[in-house]
């Protein structure tokens, strides 16, 4: 299922094929995503700030696809916002940590997608250096869509979206 | 000056090229920056997020990067935190319009280069449907640093950035 989900992203994301992305493992409560510096490298020889967000943020789409997957739903999970902190710079191969925000539960995600059709689910991520201490932290915000109510629904939901971010402070 | 930075973007950022950027035009207070839809698309056939956020940094960083060459000054610009929405779906080639925030001024940002080596300034760039709605918004702080300054400046800047960003509440 990991390898599976692995393959789709690098099938249907030609930047993730370009970011040379794994999913290394995955465990239900937590995913490992990786990638070589070589293919995400920056102008000054650490690793790009897109590809920093980037890995990040699919570590996260692909753990609550998983999980999703996991549990015999069929969704459609769009990202509605992100924020990104880069603390330092990032001079090798380096792996990208998602699981869920504090606060968050997968009984209360799933509670709301069967009684819906939609839900919305926090998640965070860390790039770690060799010594452990963080280089880079994202906290981003997802919405799961049912396909059978996804034709209907995204237009409603970024609708929804777009009401709720525009109100929100920066 | 526009055509060299794109140049060197191209040439230094792998995933630049794969994203296949332009740097359409830039007046001196704000950058616009294309890509096409097919180098970023994702899983469901529109934009893929970590493109657009991916453009949208590299279209704030540039218009940095060229204001500082013209100025004559020789830096390195890091990107030092970021938030973004993704309001709606991207289905088109689509162009990020990136332009100082509110508040910031070139003035104060070379001043402060000047007296420390070393400078910060918030940036903001959105991508626009063909409607002129908002698809997605980034909101940026970058850090310039001297590089005469950047073999001591680095080290010294990341930890400060550390320090700042941890003391934000998310």
């Amino acid at each position: 299922m990991r390898a599976n989900v692995e393959r789709q992203l690098l099938a249907d994301i030609p930047l993730a094929r370009a970011m040379q992305l794994r999913i290394d493992s995955w465990n239900g409560d937590s995913l490992h995503m990786s990638a070589p510096l070589a293919a995400n490298v920056n102008d000054k020889g650490c690793a790009f700030g897109g590809s920093l967000v980037s890995v990040m943020t699919l570590a996260c789409w692909s753990l609550i696809r998983l999980v999703v997957e996991q549990a015999g739903e069929d969704c459609d999970i769009y990202v509605q916002d992100s924020t990104v902190r880069y603390l330092a710079p990032v001079w090798n191969d380096f792996s990208a940590d998602a699981h869920l925000a504090p606060g968050q539960s997968w009984p209360a995600f799933f509670k709301a997608l069967q009684a819906r059709g939609k839900s919305r689910l926090s998640a965070h991520c860390e790039i770690l250096l060799a010594d452990g201490s963080i280089a880079s932290t994202l906290a981003a915000r997802f919405v799961a869509l049912r396909r059978d109510a996804t034709a209907a629904g995204v237009d409603a939901a970024q609708s929804t979206i777009a009401g709720q971010s525009r109100g929100v402070a920066r």
